[in-house]
């Protein structure tokens, strides 16, 4: 993919606990942040249950529309763990104890018993390549567009750092924050005409309160040209100066 | 609804800040956290950006499947904040300001210009109820089955604890955590034969590390039946001191 072309992705929450309130994810932020660090556009994310046809049908929705689609969760050991075969499934492939992870997998319980329920997480898709797991072993898999992780933040982000530098990436989008110093409604309909008058770039305005100025704002200003950000960010700030001095003299 | 009937949610996430990590999302869980107490069942999440097309499609695709959607995100004064005219055009009704929100935002800024930012948000769907915001005033909404929140989570929060005694609730959802202080391989095959046995129970296991101990595993058990719980609950106390005792043997 050329560097001006964009490349997108989606990620896939799978699990119940998360649904239910018991665990709060920590990888969505986690995957976005790193995503827009390397250039490539998280578009959706969506969460699902522990259900083969809800995972199925979000990961088919997803896989077509999106250059990657990332999921996280349910590839452990216990019979809730049903990801990799909800995977298979969504591509119409076979799945089966894969040597390359029972080899794994066999590294690490050396000692102990590499028994049916650890043995789950040997199943891999048809066509898939392994993702290490520096942490425990038990590996994800990359298959078409799709690649599996753990939902252990820990063991997701070791598998992250691993397929990272794998991906194709566009060209990186930048952003310059600039603290308003004001309300947001107070420049809301000047920000607005900014953002037409700048149509390559994203705008975004993000209220929050201020322990001296009270309610206060950050403009968010994005772009994958340069020029065109330092342009736009000019703009922000005359605009800012201007309705400041405004708001003084009113 | 009876009370044995099920009452679903979906939540979605508005904003492009989520999406390219500048913003954690904090919403989700405690939304999750909420409906899991009052007894409704949240099934999927999704989050996307500040596009009218995605936010109606998504909506659209939510509000016919479960009982109530609730939006988060996108109702504040600046251009970016499309969410009410994007929920407008998912129901295909007119949109307009709201007397009922600009007398609110007037008692807002009595002094301050009411100008087109601050009007922005009044933008009412016809047929609306508002939802009171005793924080910033700016209401939120509700229409058919979807509830619209702003994305600052103490204003979200006090958003919710408006409408929540409102709700539909069903038969609330009854969990027990049995920390099982073994790996949770050593007792995934054990724990899925307990869930088979037991059908009208959703069995989950979810691993962590334990200071003392390594690698343990929390085993949460949920049902709406009080008495299907608890025999569930003792099959999994019993099989784990059966596990237990197995390895120590062994």
């Amino acid at each position: 993919m050329s560097p001006d072309q964009t490349v997108t992705a989606a990620i896939l929450v799978i699990g119940d606990e998360i649904l239910s309130g018991r665990t709060k994810d920590k990888n969505i932020g986690y995957i976005a942040e790193y995503l827009t660090a390397i250039g490539v556009d998280l578009r959706e994310v969506r969460v699902v249950p522990d259900v083969e046809e809800e995972i199925v049908d979000a990961l088919n929705a997803l896989r077509h529309r999106y250059s990657y689609v990332f999921t996280t969760g349910g590839i452990g050991p216990t019979h809730d763990d049903i990801t990799a075969d909800s995977v298979a499934k969504a591509f119409g492939v076979a799945i089966d104890y894969d040597p390359r992870a029972v080899a794994l997998l066999r590294q690490r319980f050396h000692g102990a018993e590499l028994n049916e329920a650890r043995m789950r997480m040997t199943r891999i898709p048809d066509g898939a390549d392994l993702v290490s797991n520096k942490i425990s072993l038990a590996p994800g898999f990359w298959i078409g567009n799709v690649i599996v992780m753990a939902g252990v933040p820990t063991i997701m982000q070791s598998m992250l750092d691993e397929v990272g530098p794998k991906l194709k990436t566009g060209k990186k989008m930048l952003a310059e924050s600039v603290r308003a110093d004001t309300k947001e409604g107070d420049i809301g309909t000047e920000l607005g005409e900014i953002a037409r008058a700048h149509p390559d770039v994203s705008i975004g305005s993000y209220p929050f309160f201020d322990d001296k100025l009270g309610p206060n704002t950050n403009v968010v200003i994005r772009s994958r040209d340069a020029d065109k950000l330092a342009t736009a960010k000019a703009a922000v700030e005359a605009m800012l100066a201007s309705v400041k001095a405004r708001l003084k003299a009113g």
